[in-house]
């Protein structure tokens, strides 16, 4: 059976809600944030990058939300996540996931995780001060140019509407808005009634 | 035909060599960095995000390299780029090809890419202090855990190994000693003789 570790109020939650919408059957593991379980010698053993979330096969574990993502669209068709078998479409997917991943999630990171690039409390202040106004310019290019709408990819749920939903709600937290993104907000609010986004985040 | 955006010295490369392994017919387009071409109109209607590298199909445009290399595997399959039809494996090349663009591209562009996230002189010389260790450590765990060898999935090359070597190549401006990985350099040698290689980077 699928593991899948993970820990609350992480970027986790969006492969636990495609694991619930594809109808998945796996153990969720929580990792212990507050202790510093990410970088315990026993989880470093199961992902040596020392994050969430990281999902362990029968064949080995696989790590990186997109990545996870499209594992869980690929291993599950009948649940129809996202349109592997062409490979534009399929491009498009990954093109915005990788946004979220590398651009969004990485704007949002300087608030918290500073630390990761810079050591000096004058840095880590300004980077935090920067964090409102990096995370609303990469929302309003989703707003503008890449959320077709009612779903990421348009008609069709795809991998692409959790992860949208998972950074989106991260947007106050970070000093912006929601408000500013009428489309996204539009967005949210149909992710928050899907049974599966329910049930991803019971704990 | 597809028109590939790319400006030389970028992570454009790993996606041109890729292409070149597929035997793809192109059109490379070459953005000028020196005269912000990337934030032109004319250009941001081809990527509102104003980056490169970018691909231009029939159909569309696809950005962000770990998609416009899965895009290229799925469409060349003749060239074996990626095991596609195999979800863990395609899962384990989709994980570090977004390890490599979400860490370590991410860890490179605090060098000089700083204002992206902190605007005070203080953070940026902060930052950019901080690039060899977190540059380093982000090699470190690609060399003891993920460079399988001879290529990154092991024996068979994948569109990991054109991402690997472009990244690699930024070690030494980055004030890392490539010597210090000696896979990864084995790696480099073995990937610079290939033809493909050597033809993606004439300009």
């Amino acid at each position: 059976m699928l593991k899948f570790y993970y820990a609350p109020s992480t970027c986790a939650l969006a492969s636990r809600i495609a694991l619930e919408e594809a109808g998945a059957t796996y153990e969720p593991v929580k990792i212990d944030f507050a202790s510093n379980q990410q970088r315990s010698p026993d989880y470093l053993r199961i992902n040596p990058k020392g994050r969430v979330p990281a999902l362990a096969t029968t064949r080995g574990v696989i790590s990186e939300t997109p990545a996870i993502l499209a594992f869980i669209a690929q291993s599950y068709p009948a649940a129809k996540l996202a349109p592997i078998d062409d490979a534009f479409a399929f491009g498009q997917v990954q093109a915005f996931n990788n946004y979220i991943c590398s651009t969004v999630h990485v704007a949002h990171a300087h608030n918290r995780r500073g630390t990761r690039w810079a050591n000096d409390p004058v840095a880590l202040a300004d980077m935090k001060r920067k964090v409102p106004e990096t995370m609303a310019a990469a929302f309003q290019v989703i707003e503008d140019s890449m959320l077709i709408g009612p779903w990421v990819m348009g008609d069709s749920y795809t991998i692409c509407d959790p992860y949208l939903y998972t950074l989106a709600g991260w947007l106050e937290g970070d000093g912006v808005d929601p408000a500013r993104f009428p489309k996204i907000q539009d967005h949210m609010n149909r992710m928050a009634a899907r049974p599966a986004v329910q049930r991803a985040q019971i704990d």
